[in-house]
């Protein structure tokens, strides 16, 4: 075991008595479909019958990646700082869907090839200028990963102290499709090639050369042991992100995964610390084509289905106001006259 | 043309330049999946590169059904006012989706058995007592169709003016999956029986049963004509929320289109004023299975799928967060640097 974990006590009667209490509201039995499973997993979560999840926030992993030295993205590294820039001016696309949604956005700078400049939205996590090449290297030192990992689980339980109860989490990470490709690969067994896809772009040479490229990264570290392929391929984002998702589901909060690299990080995390999986509710299903796998081999079946793939948290952002009404299902919706008096 | 209307003008070179607008967004074309194709047809309808729809609303229009004594329901129509009720306290399940979205709620009396008596968020367009059993007479005369339409037109024109530019419009009505299928079978000659599914539940008789009286219903009627259809099939919430429906597309304004009952109402506006299509975003796919079918003939694709079938605008309220990041990707998104300036 890597991590130590304590989970929240489960109420094993608690399933039952929320299936009861469902059936005893005011609507046909099933008719609001989805957000009754997702108000008895929210029940079971939080082990009660009147949950109160409390506030919601978007937090945004920035993290740079030293696999792009070998042509597996569209766009220069660089990119990354440019995006975190517009959140940080509330333009970016993580700023829209979280405005729509009413939430606030923290942007976690876990490693960036050059550290921002201090701002109110910002939490830095810095851990080195972006990751090794993992084509040639480990992507991070065993030191560094921890680092990633505690600040995002300490991140985490401190926002939970403070009444955030809705972690909608996202990354920006240009390369990080590769990372993600890699560290699903090596935690799944999935074949590497159909985990590969476009993320924010095809590269120039190709899709297969991207293949040809983490099927070298992969060899070369050969691993399916989720915390050492943290370390060999992941970015500093991705693990900050799933220390993240520990520290969440420690103090019995949800948290929305996204889309394929947060899918990842969250594969990684269910291998180390499968009760996690109790606190996760899968957002958006992403375009990126080894997202579907992902889902299929996690039982995962997301929310939401817009076809984007644009990352930043926007799907799990978007996901935000189905977990209120579901929240608001077993808390505020009238009773069934009888025995459940309205 | 039993409508006068006048569609808002269309600026035909307005679509190439608000895919132009959004290629330059800072971010991979095509990223933000279907808020990309919802950002263009709110720019359209809006005939702005920089719309803002304004406040959006759930209105919840309500009615009792004479078919109700023909056992085509699972519940009594009194359960209509119970529920109309419970959204006027503020803790049915259109209240619980509004709230997760940060919307108020108007409730529509259009005609329920007995009026509600007066109420803050109650707009009274009572027309009747509910309507006429449709399976022995029209379920209203020509003139209470003409006032519950205009009723409804009328009050989403007095709306727009007030600054409501997002109709998220619902129903409730025992009894009315038997009037929408009726309306929808009329306006769409899709076969009657792959129309009727269990509504709110299935009835003691049976489905069969229920076939077995809409076709007696509609065989005493006859009619492909949508404004005939109205009067002779629909409940007077259904055709108080066409005419909002064509109110607000007049206003240049979105609406969104719920589940099988709104969808049905959409169907006979769109026979009669086909230029509000433009107006007309669906929101959700019910589980009600003449809805799919619905949705085939009129070429849509709702937003969500959240597998529900309560009504009340569930599922148009929860939709209302998309069409806000829809608008904020073109108002509020940063821009390429370039050409596109940020």
């Amino acid at each position: 075991v890597n991590i130590q974990t304590t989970p929240p006590r489960l109420n094993s009667a608690l399933r039952a008595e929320l299936e009861a209490k469902i059936r005893g509201k005011a609507k046909p039995i099933g008719a609001l479909g989805r957000l009754e499973e997702l108000a008895i997993d929210i029940g079971v979560m939080s082990g009660s019958l009147m949950p109160e999840l409390g506030a919601a926030r978007l937090i945004v992993f920035a993290g740079d990646h030293g696999i792009t030295a070998e042509g597996v993205t569209a766009y220069p590294s660089a990119v990354t700082r440019e995006v975190a820039k517009l959140i940080l001016a509330g333009t970016g696309g993580a700023n829209i869907c979280a405005r729509s949604v009413g939430i606030d956005v923290l942007l976690v700078d876990a490693g960036l090839g050059e550290p921002l400049d201090p701002h109110e939205v910002l939490v830095s996590a810095w851990c080195g200028p972006g990751t090794r090449n993992a084509r040639r290297e480990p992507a991070m030192s065993p030191e560094l990963r921890d680092k990633a990992f505690h600040a995002g689980r300490d991140l985490a339980s401190r926002l939970a102290a403070e009444g955030v109860g809705i972690f909608a989490l996202g990354e920006i990470g240009i390369g990080n499709s590769s990372s993600a490709a890699l560290l699903s690969h090596a935690v799944t067994g999935l074949p590497l090639p159909a985990l590969v896809g476009p993320g924010a772009g095809v590269p120039a040479q190709g899709l297969d050369h991207k293949v040809a490229v983490l099927e070298e990264t992969y060899a070369r570290a050969r691993t399916s042991d989720a915390w050492e392929a943290l370390r060999q391929f992941a970015g500093f984002e991705m693990v900050a992100m799933a220390g993240a998702m520990v520290g969440a589901a420690e103090a019995g909060k949800l948290v929305l995964i996204d889309g394929f690299i947060a899918t990842s990080a969250a594969a990684a995390v269910l291998a180390l610390v499968p009760w996690t999986r109790r606190s996760f509710v899968f957002a958006h299903r992403s375009v990126e084509p080894g997202h579907n796998l992902m889902l299929e081999y996690l039982h995962a079946r997301p929310l939401l289905d817009l076809e984007m793939r644009l990352g930043e948290g926007t799907g799990a952002a978007l996901a935000v106001p189905l977990v209120r009404a579901a929240e608001r299902l077993l808390t505020e919706l009238a009773d069934l006259p009888g025995e459940h008096p309205v």
